[in-house]
Formats: structure tokens, C-alpha cells, sequence
């Protein structure tokens, strides 16, 4: 963030050698060496033209993964699957190479505060060997089943003194990976659905230390294409009826969301914006179908119905197919640079200003797309004012 | 627009007989005996609560139209081909009925001037006989060729002297309702992509006259769609590379539309909106076939490419399929209501406000829909408060 | 069948009350009346111009339904769901009532043998009343869970001694009506996925009474539509890869198959001619959703993905829609014209002639459609030169 | 296609320089060296199991450009464009180089019948260095503006009069190229829309001199999948009102159908079999527009609109996307094979045969896919008796 200093900004990956980090790896590297324009990347629009925001170049991947492939494999294997240009895989190759010492397995530990501890050192090592200004936290692991409830939930004393009992497992891996980035003094965002801070006590918990944080699940395809189209039938006074949806895709993420348990969390984490935007009485039948044959190209079906005028009938349906990494992770660099923006500039707790990047968006009620964008930059605006001049 | 003075607001539509037109008045019956609720509306959002605007059964309808069938019996055609409900015409024909008379045959005259003076005499005819408080006209008449250019279009004098001049036909037929309108001191709005208005020596009488004047062609269905989606892509850095359309209708339009002259003026007024949005290097093919069984149903299929990071490429469809004059009546509706709520406040000249109900907004820049629909309602609530507490 | 003897063609429906079957009585009436051509009839082509079926206005509607809805009131609601023209239901109104008294209850008695003479007698009734050369038997009752394996299933007397057992409920209705049909010598065929005959125990009893019988799952939509594609791509040499489908629709069938347990069987069906046609190795998700607002209006969604030459991707959605029971109904006309020459020509056992109106066809592996159109006409042809000169 | 003798099957393409024809020699390589499976040739299923077709590695490829770009660099160029796979591009590159002597410039003489003489020469001398049995030869040139009428069309005399003066140009070169393989007694078959033998005084020359000759303009994309669809209606008894298209494509066809003169023999071709199976009163509007950025993958969106039972509509859309060249290379292969048995078995005049590999099938009025099919499989497995057991 200041080129003069030297201080750089850390983004810390939980799930760090998955498909988002490995295409967000390639793209910082990318964009560092120029070899890519920032096309995808919200920051990069003449709307932030003003705000200091850490260079690409400034940027220090680090992680936790519980694999171990070296990320310029895991790059080739995508490129292999006609996601990222093998040329670029190749060129970038050497960065990948040099990020991946940064990569930790998870710590373990004999209680959860144990783990919360171990991972919150690994991050604070990072920051100290890069000598960086900040670090951001972002998650991007495998999508978790959701917790059956637990009185612990709602009580930190409780909640810590389950923690501390050995053997004892009371949150799931997304909260004690969250916990450390707490527990770092980092900026934190979870960019999955899984349980993460949304229990009221870790919430307040991470309220009560000053962190600013974000989530939750990013926003990126079906559901950005809903909270753009949803605002539309509003301002014209249509009554969504249906929308319906089916969700195809294979690769890492499509087999994880195969598990019915899994699929649970990101079902309501999608929808959620559907029914804000439009009332609960919208018929919503949503699917994710694992269809290995299509790789990494997620392809989306919905179908809405409408009453317009007179009772008439208003139909669409969308088809939208992507590379759902190659959406996500310019989300991620975004988020990187946004919460290292919100940390310089002392802003803390739920970050609702970047409730655009979400499914789910934290400290926010805002669902529609397009008046998320502008308390976005309205938002960035207002906090590069608080910086010093020349600053980065 | 006054219940106590009994003053209510007149809708002079050119073209009263027409598909749009005639949905339009089956829905001003229908919303004033409260047998259809103002779905489709946008002014009858919670947003427009404390507006004071025309109530529906406030509004009367005359119009010129170069046709004669009875708008009871075009209602019952608009039925038989399923686009309206066959009980809900038969409950309003007493309504249709009573607006025929105002219905007049397009007047003739030795002169272009003379007609402007014969049509703007009816008008404040049918203003007097209602003692409205206001008269909107707007023209929802068959799409014209565009003109060949000619110097009167830059030279006002010029222009007088050729409208007063005998068997000399210098402005096409929606110009001379423009200037009718403009001539009997009613606000205006063009709801067709004809020419209108949209001269420079006609724009500047209109703006000296001090009407509040509107334009141009309704946003209704893959326009609206278009400018709610493009903007999406620019909030995410995208690079949108093509978008390619093909719209399919039957019914009266479509039939004009066949004609490869008539269909220019709309193809150019489809594609504004996204070359304004999205830059003039996107590939737009665009077409508008006629498919006469499809009726009044137009369905139309977008095709859109899009760059997006380390050039990835996002593809989306959509397929929007609507009863056309469905689409198009509740906004005629809206716009009456506005206009008159223009005229009630002093308003003039073109007004940008009322963008979002144009495929080519007149007085604004503004194409993206999401904006254009904040700034609606931003100034209807501002000038609202010019009115006299207890208005209406 | 036959003008001369005044012998007509008896049509007897499982479900006589339904959506299909309503369609199917004011489908019969209109054509006798000449009120609508034969559209959407496979019998009515060129192909069939020598086979002596049964004319219209010679076939007879009753049967059997658990719902006591007269059919011109169940028109009526058709057809305010745009279904059916209205014109039409009011002019074949007085048909509907006069099949009414035809339509009995499902009679009830001790023993499930009990229930299966009751029902015969119901049918002989039928056919004596109305001096009927034959009664084709069709099953369009609601979509029944399938039943746990029971050792009755696969033998005779077991079985029978269980439905000569009071209380004891061994079989579903489907099959209960199926063996009535059996025990009348009606022919019989099967328009649900429901147990009905396709049980091994049934089947043989079906097989020797000699009675000719057809199933199973009408192909109308979505599957008809994979049945003609799917061959396509195995001519050309591609592999599919995946071929995914939803259906959104609301109606009676749509709320029947919101059940997760009667849509089991539902989904069987109609994957199996795509694993036929294409082996099992194709992944296939598919689902079916209550849409409510849809209405009668089925939507379907496929996606298929297929590898090409040199590994190449292949992509194919396709999109269909249309009113479910317009498409069964003809049919079910059909199948009772054809079966009824079968039973004339003395046809018997599983009539794999007929594949080409099911999903999974009895008697037949044959799943490609234009093959099942072949041996349709091709049987029809032959099986007409058995018949007298003359006939009908 | 006779291993013992070595004599084997030469491919000589018109165009042998552009993405189809560069397509074909990356697969008969890449088939020949089995670094791929015969996906998405007809001739290799089951059904042609039986039938002495030549063996991939047993075909040659030579041919005619107007361009002179390397095969290897051409088929590097398509790699790039994310069309052929770049390893199998790079393990094939040595045997593209071996072609390329074989590419010979299109000679050019003082008269057009000294054109035909010297294409026809360069064919033979093909033939002899080879030391091949059969020599079949297949137009894959760019799309040509269909020539306006002239006489001679329909006069060899005057014909070949008008050939043989100096500076005088009668016939387009996809006629001449025609020419030409019918004076080397080479098998010909029209892979584009072209003129070729498609005028009455040519269709009698190449039927006298006895070669066997096929067309015209292979059946892909959407027109494969029209013939497969419109029986389907047929069958069921529907009647299509409206089949409306749109293709988007980008490459070097899509640059050439930019052209509106040269669309136009396209566009005349693709709605034929349309008209054949439908009838003449389907309103079929057609378009293809040139959109660079989907490189060769081509796209084509199709709505069907059909009148059912009772009035009743039925819609279907349908969205196709392959690349245009991987879809087109296997059928130049499978006639290449096809074309060879036809030789080698005595066969000679319009193959209406092969059918089912054109939009335009010379010899046969049969469009509808799946019975071209059945025809090929049963002329091929009869044709093979003919030859000596042991071939090849
Ligand atoms: N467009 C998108 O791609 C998108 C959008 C919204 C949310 N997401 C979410 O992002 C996440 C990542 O998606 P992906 O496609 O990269 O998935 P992926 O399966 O490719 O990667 C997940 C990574 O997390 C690692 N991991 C698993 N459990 C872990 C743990 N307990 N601690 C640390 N690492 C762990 C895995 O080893 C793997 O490397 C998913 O939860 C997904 O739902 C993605
Ligand atoms: N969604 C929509 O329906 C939509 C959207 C944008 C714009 N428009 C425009 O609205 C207009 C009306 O559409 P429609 O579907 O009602 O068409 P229509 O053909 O049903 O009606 C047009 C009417 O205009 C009348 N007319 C023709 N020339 C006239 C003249 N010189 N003076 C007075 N009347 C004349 C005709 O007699 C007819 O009654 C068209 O120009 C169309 O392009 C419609
Ligand atoms: N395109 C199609 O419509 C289509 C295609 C294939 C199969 N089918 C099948 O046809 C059947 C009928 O569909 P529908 O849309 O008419 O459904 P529906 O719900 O409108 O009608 C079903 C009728 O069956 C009656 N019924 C229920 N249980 C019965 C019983 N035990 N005995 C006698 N009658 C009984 C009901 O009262 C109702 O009148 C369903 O099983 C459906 O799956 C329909
Ligand atoms: N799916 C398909 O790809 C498909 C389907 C049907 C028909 N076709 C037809 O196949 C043809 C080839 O398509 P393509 O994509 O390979 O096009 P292309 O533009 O890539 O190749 C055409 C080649 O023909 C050469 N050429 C031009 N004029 C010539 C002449 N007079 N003599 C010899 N060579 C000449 C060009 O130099 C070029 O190398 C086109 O006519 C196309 O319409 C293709
Ligand atoms: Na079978
Ligand atoms: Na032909």
C-alpha cells in the first residue's frame, strides 16, 4: 500500500491451494507483471481512480490449506482444463513457485483455542518475514455442512470454555480459521457460506476486537445476474411469482456441493437475496447439480415469472455460463485491497460498504446490485479522504 | 389531478386506437372501477406514497387516430388473440365506449400549419369539455420511416415558411402532433422512435413554448433488460464484446416493422442504449423479425459475450417473452401522470427525469435503469413539495 | 368402427375426471363436431389414410374417478387457465354432460378381487349400454408412489390368495384397474409411471388372457423431445457426456409430483430412455418442481453436453413449453383408435407397436423415435389388411 | 483402403488451407497415429462394421489454395483460438508438414478450360505419386455469391465454347474445381453452398462421365438438428408455424458471410430442408451475423412455434454452440471414405446416398436426418457385397 515504505499488504488464503486461491495467485502475479489487464476487477474502474489501493505488485499471498499440491501444479492442471491460457500458467510459474512456502498445513492442536492460537501466529510470522502494513484474511475453502445448534453459540464464556477443553470440538473449521484472523488483528472476509462468525458470539466477538470484517459468500454468478434482474420487475411494479434455477458444474467445488449436506448452506445462502429483494411469497426451487463432464464452467439456468399489467404474463429466462474462479478470484484481489483500505483507515465491524461481493452481505440489508455498487465507491470515497496525502 | 375542483387530467393519445393505446384504456377502466390492481405501474410504488399524482379515474381519454374501429371492439380482438382477459373487456366496455367520441379522425388541412392549428383546436376542445386541469399528449402511433435531411430542419424561419406553404409536406405526420401538442400548451411525450421532436429547430420550439416535453421510445422490454444488464458487467470490470439480439413479434408493430425502412429508426433507437453504456466497439446485431402466429407476444433472445479476467469468457443469454402493449400501457399511464405532475409544478423543457421509461431518454445521458429509476423518484418526491399541502 | 352396425369404439378412463382426460373429452367432441381439425393426432397423417379407425364421432367417453367434478365444470376451469378457447368449451359443453353419467365413482367392496369384478362390471355395463364393438381401457389417474416389493409380485396364487382376503390391500389402484380391464377383455393401456401391469405376476396374467395392453408414460414433452435428439448425436458418432433437465410446472400433476415419493417414480421413467439410447454411463440429473403460477404450462430445460471430434465440446439447451394435457390428450385418442384395431385384428399381449406414446414402452427396446414412428405405421398398415373390405 | 496392394484413398481439398480442411488433416493424422478415437465420424459405429472403408492411415491429403499459410501454422492458429488441443497440435505438426507439398496454388491458364486442365492434371500427378486407388475430391473453399444466370448454364455447347475463349469467365471456380475432378475421374463432393455442378448443363456432365458425385453444403450445426427436430412435429401431427433462426459466429466463414452476396447462396441452402419437411407456408426468418469474438465456436438460437392440439401452442428454443470446423471435419472424412466404396463399387451419378451429410442433398428429396441415416447404413452394407471378400 505505500511503495515508499515498502510495506506491502498480506492476503492470507484459508484453502489456499483450492481453485479460487490458485486463479487468485495467478492473477496477482499476472497483474504484477503485466501480463493481464485488470479486466473483472472492480477496484480497477475510474470510479477508485482517487483511492489508495495497494498496488498489485504490493500484494503477498500466504495460507492455510489441508493439501499440499504446489500451487504451479494445481495452476497447470487448471490450465489443462482450458481455464487459465497455459502461456500465462507458464510465465507465472516462478511466482506460484515462490508463493507456496507461504502455504501452511492447518495446525493442529489438543483444544480449539490450541488451533485458533497456532493459526493466528502462522499469519502473524507472514506478516512480520513480508514486513507488511496489513493482512487480509479471506476464506476460501471447501464449503462446510452447518452446525446443529449448540448453546455455546450464544455464550463466549461457555463458548471459551469449550474451546479450551481438550478433545472437545464446538466450532467448525471456517470459526477457528476466523478466530485467528481475529485473534491476528487482520482484516477478515469469508467468501463461502459456511458458518464462519455468523453465530451472534463470535460476531460480538469480532465486533468487540475492532477487525473490520466482511462476508459472506461471494457473489458471482447466478446471484449477481438475480439481485441485477430482481430490482428491475420492482421498479416496474411487477410481482415476481417463480424464479427458478438449476445449477450445473463439475471441478472441486461442483463435488463438494454433490454432498446434500454441504449443498444445505449455499441452497439459503443463494436464495436469501431473492426473497429479500422480492417477499417470501416467490416460488424458488433452486438446484446445484454435479456434473463433472462440464469442469470448472459453471452453466445457469433460471426461469422467472412475472404478473404485469392487467394480470399478463412477463417471462425470462437467463442461461449464463462461466469459469466460476475466473469470477471469484478478481473478487478476492478486490476484497484484499478494499479491507486493507477499511484497516489503514481504521474502519471496523461488519463491513456492509462491500456488501456488493456477497450473497450474503454482512451489516448490510442491501440485495440490489446496482445500489450496492455506488455505497461501494461512495463508501471509498469517503475513508481515502482520511489518509494522508501522497499516501500510497 | 384535483378531485375537489372536479379538474381531472387529460391523455390525448396520437394513435388512440392502436394496440397500446387500446390496452391503455382498458386499464385506466379497469384500475378506476378497481378491477385490476396497479401492478405493472411504477408510480404506484411505495416510493411515489406521498406524490401527489392524477388518481386513475381522474384521467380521460381522447386522441387522433387514422383508423375508425371502435375501441371496444379492438379490445375484443387484443382478447380473442389471449392478451386480455375476455371478462375484464367485457366489464369495461361501457368505458371504451364512452371514450370513442373523443376519438377523432386525424385532421386535414391545405397546409402542414393548418393541420398543427386543426389538431391543436381539437386538443383544447377536449381540454374544455372535461375542464381538465391539464392535457399529456403522447404519441403511441405506428413507428414512421425517418426523413430525408432538409434545411428547415436547422432554420426555423425556413421551416415556417414551408409549413404555411400549400401542398408542401415538410415534417412527417409525429412532428405535427409534436408541434399540435406544443401549439395547445400540453406537456408531450414521445412514446415511438419517429422523428418527432427530435429536431434541432423543433427542440427549440418546444423549449421556448415552456412545455415539459418527453422522449423518446418506450423501454420496454429487451431494452429495458439491456440497460438493467450492461451496467452489471462495468460494475465488475467485464469487457462486454457482443451483444446480439433478435426480437420476433407479430401483431400491428410487427407488421409496420416488416417494412425495412419504418424498422430503421427503431433498430437505431434499440442499440443507443448500449453503445452509450458500454462503448461503441461492441459488435450489435440486432433484428426485429415478423412472425405473424407468435401475435402479440414478442419474444426476443440476447446473446451477450463478455471478457472477463485473465480473458476468461463469461457468455450469458436471455430470452424475454411479454405481450408487447402490456409492456408499454402501464407506462403510458405513468408517464400521464407525471407529465401532468410537471405541468402542475412548473416544469419545462425536455425531462430528463422520465428517462427511465425511454429507450433514448431526452434531456439525460443517464441509460443505466438503476439510476435513471433513483432519479425518477428523487425528482418526483422534490418537486412534489412545490404543490400546495392537500394536493390533490 | 363400424357405421353400418352402429357398433362404436367405448374409451374408458382411469382418472376420467383429470386434466388429460377433460382434454380428451372436449378433444373427442370437438372433432365430432368438426369444430377442430385433427392437429397434434399421430393418427390422422397420410401414413394412416387406408386403416380403418374409428371415427370420432363414433367413440364413447366414461370411466372412473375418485372426484366427482362434472366435466364441462372442469372444462370451464381449463379454460379460464387459457388452456382451452372458451368458445369451444361452451360449445361442446352439452357433449361433456352427456359423458358425465358415464363417469362412475371407484367402487369399493371387501376384497381387492372385490374391487377388480366391480370395476369389470362397470366397464361390461359400459360397453353393452352403449352397444360398443370395444372399450380401450386408459389409465390417467394421478401418479401413484410405487409400492415395496412383495413376494406376491411374482406369483399367482399367492397373489390371488391375498386379494380374495378381506382388509388385505396387496396391489395399488393402477393395478387394480388394470386387471379390471383384464377381467372385462377390454384392452388395456397404461398412460402413468404407476405399478399398473408391470409387476411380473400381472403381466403374465395380462399376456394369457389375450387381451392386447400398452405402456407406459405418455411421451409428450421433454422426453419425447430426448428421444429424438438423443439418436442424432450416436449417428454422428458424439458421445453425451451429461444431459440435464427441469421441469417447472403447476396443475394437478404438479402439485401430485411435489410429492417426493410419487415423483420417484415419475423420474425412473423418464430417464430411462435416455440411458437406452445413450448407456448408462451418461450423468443425468433431473427435476421436477411445482411451480404454481405456471399453471397447466409445462417449461422444460435441458442441457446436453457431448464430446465431438478431436475431444471437442458440443453444447445443446433446448427450451420447450406447452400445456401438458394438450399434448396427451390426442394421444390418448390416438391409443384408443389404435388399440381398438388391435383388439379388432386380434392383437394381443404387450403392443410394442405403439412405443412411440411412452416413455417406457412394453413390448419394445425401441426408444429412438422416428424408428417407433416407423413400426407404428408400418404395423398399422399391416394389420389393416386383415380386416374385411369395407371396414370400418 | 487395400492394405496389401499399399494403394490407398486420396483427399484432394479445394480450400485445403482453411479451418475445415486444416481441421480434417490434424484428425487423419491424429487418427492414423491413434492420439484420438473416431468420435464424431459416422463411419465408425457398429453399423458400417462390416464395410471395407478406407483405414485413416491409409488417406492422403493434397489439394488446392488460394492461400499459402502452412498447415502447422494454420492449425496453430486454431489451437490458439481454443479449438484443437495444442499437444495434439504439436504431436501431429510433423505430418501437417508432410502435407503441405502437397497444397498446390490454383493454377491459372489463358482460358477457363485450360483452368479445369491443369487443376485436373495436378490431381492426377497426385494420384500417381501416391500410387492411389481412388481419388476423391472435396470442395471446403470459402462460400462464393451465387453468379447471376447466363445461357450456357443450360448449353454444353455453348458452354464449353465460352470455356475455351481467352479472358472469358462463365463459371465460378467452385464450378471449375467441379470440373476438374470430374475430367480426372475423381469421386466429388460440394461442401459449401457454392454453384460446383449445381447448373444444369454441369449436373449432366459430371452424370455422363460416370463419376460418383455429392452435395451440397454439409448438414452441421442447427441445420442437423432442424432435420432432426421438424419430423418430430410431423410425426406427432402438429403444424410448425414459425421456425425463426439466428447464427453467430466468428472465423474465417463467419468473416466471409459478412458478406451479404455471399450469405445469400448460405442462407437459400439452410432454409431448404426446412421447406421440404414443413411445407412452404412456415414463416422462417434467417439470420447469421459476424461477431469476431466468438472465434469459431458458432451459435445458433432457434424458435419453433407450433400449433397443437386444439389450437394449442407449443414453443421450443433451442441453443447450439460448437466449433463450426470440429463438427464439419469428421463428415469430410466420412465421405472421403464413403465417396471411395461408391468408386470402388461401380457407383456413379448424385449419391443421394450421402444425404445425410448435406443441407442440400443432391439425388434425394429426403431431409429428415434420422431416415437419411437408415439410408446410408443400408446403401453402404449393401454396396460392400460387391467386392471381393478380404477388402481392403
Ligand atoms: N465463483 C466461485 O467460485 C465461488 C463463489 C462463491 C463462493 N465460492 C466458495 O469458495 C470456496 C472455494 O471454492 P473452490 O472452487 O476454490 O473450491 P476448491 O474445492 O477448489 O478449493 C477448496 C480448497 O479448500 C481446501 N480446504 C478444505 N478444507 C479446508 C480446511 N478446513 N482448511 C483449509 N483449507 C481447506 C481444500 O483442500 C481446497 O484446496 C467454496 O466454499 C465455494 O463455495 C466460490
Ligand atoms: N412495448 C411496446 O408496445 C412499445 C414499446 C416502444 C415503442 N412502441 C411504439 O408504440 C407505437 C404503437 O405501437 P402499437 O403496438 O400500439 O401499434 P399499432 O400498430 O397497434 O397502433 C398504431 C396506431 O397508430 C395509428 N396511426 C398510424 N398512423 C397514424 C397517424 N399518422 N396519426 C395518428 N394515428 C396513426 C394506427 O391507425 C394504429 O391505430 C409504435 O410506434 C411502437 O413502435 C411500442
Ligand atoms: N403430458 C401429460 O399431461 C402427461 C404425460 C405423461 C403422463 N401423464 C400422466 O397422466 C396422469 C394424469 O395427469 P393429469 O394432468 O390429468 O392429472 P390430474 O391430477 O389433473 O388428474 C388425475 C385424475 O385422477 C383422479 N384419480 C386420482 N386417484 C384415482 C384413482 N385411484 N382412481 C381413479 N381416479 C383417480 C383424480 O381425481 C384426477 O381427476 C398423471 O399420472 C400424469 O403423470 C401426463
Ligand atoms: N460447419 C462448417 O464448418 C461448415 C458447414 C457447412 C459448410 N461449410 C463450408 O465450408 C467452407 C469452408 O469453411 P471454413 O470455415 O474452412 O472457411 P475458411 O475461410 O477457414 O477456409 C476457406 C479456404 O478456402 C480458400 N479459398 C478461397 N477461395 C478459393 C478458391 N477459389 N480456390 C481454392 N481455395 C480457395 C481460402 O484461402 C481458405 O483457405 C465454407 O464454404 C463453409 O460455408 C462449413
Ligand atoms: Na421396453
Ligand atoms: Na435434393
Amino acid at each position: 500500500m505505500n511503495g515508499v515504505s515498502g510495506k506491502g499488504t498480506g492476503l492470507w488464503l484459508v484453502g489456499a491451494r483450492g481453485s479460487v486461491a490458485t486463479t487468485t495467485a495467478v492473477g496477482i502475479a499476472a497483474l504484477s507483471r503485466n501480463l493481464a489487464g485488470p479486466v473483472g476487477l472492480t477496484t480497477a474502474s475510474e470510479d477508485f481512480a482517487g483511492v489508495p489501493l495497494a498496488a498489485f505488485g504490493d500484494i503477498v499471498i500466504g495460507g492455510h490449506d489441508v493439501g499440499t499440491t504446489p500451487l504451479a501444479e494445481k495452476a497447470l492442471a487448471l490450465s489443462a482444463a482450458g481455464m487459465i491460457d497455459g502461456a500465462l500458467v507458464a510465465a507465472v510459474s516462478d511466482d506460484l513457485t515462490a508463493f507456496d512456502p507461504n502455504i501452511l498445513p492447518v495446525p493442529s492442536a489438543p483444544t480449539q483455542q490450541g488451533e485458533i492460537e497456532a493459526r493466528a501466529l502462522d499469519i502473524l510470522d507472514f506478516k512480520a518475514k513480508f514486513d507488511l502494513a496489513h493482512v487480509v484474511v479471506i476464506d476460501v475453502s471447501s464449503t462446510e455442512p452447518l452446525p446443529a445448534y449448540r448453546s455455546e453459540f450464544e455464550d463466549r464464556a461457555l463458548l471459551e470454555a469449550s474451546l479450551a477443553t481438550p478433545g472437545v470440538t464446538v466450532l467448525p473449521p471456517s470459526s477457528i480459521g476466523a478466530l485467528a484472523a481475529v485473534q491476528a488483528g487482520a482484516a477478515y472476509a469469508c467468501f463461502t457460506p459456511s458458518t464462519s462468525l455468523n453465530l451472534p458470539v463470535l460476531w460480538q466477538w469480532a465486533t468487540d476486537a475492532g477487525i473490520p470484517f466482511a462476508g459472506q459468500d461471494g457473489k458471482t454468478g447466478e446471484t449477481l445476474l438475480r439481485t441485477v434482474l430482481a430490482p428491475m420487475f420492482t421498479s416496474r411494479g411487477m410481482k415476481v411469482r417463480s424464479w427458478a434455477g438449476t445449477n450445473l458444474l463439475g471441478g472441486g467445488d461442483g463435488s463438494t456441493l454433490a454432498d446434500p449436506e454441504a449443498v444445505r448452506s449455499k441452497l439459503a445462502s443463494k436464495n436469501r437475496g431473492l426473497h429479500a429483494l422480492l417477499g417470501n411469497d416467490v416460488v424458488a426451487p433452486l438446484h446445484i447439480d454435479h456434473v463433472p463432464d462440464l469442469g470448472d464452467i459453471k452453466t445457469a439456468w433460471d426461469h422467472v415469472s412475472a404478473e404485469g399489467f392487467l394480470g399478463s404474463r412477463v417471462l425470462l429466462q437467463t442461461t449464463w455460463s462461466a469459469y466460476d474462479s475466473m469470477l471469484a478470484a478478481p473478487l478476492v484481489i478486490d476484497l484484499a485491497r478494499l479491507l486493507s483500505l477499511a484497516q489503514a483507515t481504521g474502519e471496523s465491524g461488519p463491513m456492509g460498504a462491500v456488501g456488493c461481493f456477497f450473497k450474503d452481505p454482512w451489516g448490510s440489508d442491501v440485495h440490489a446490485f446496482a445500489e450496492q455498487s455506488k455505497v461501494l465507491v461512495e463508501w471509498a470515497q469517503r475513508v481515502a479522504t482520511r489518509l494522508p496525502v501522497g499516501t500510497p
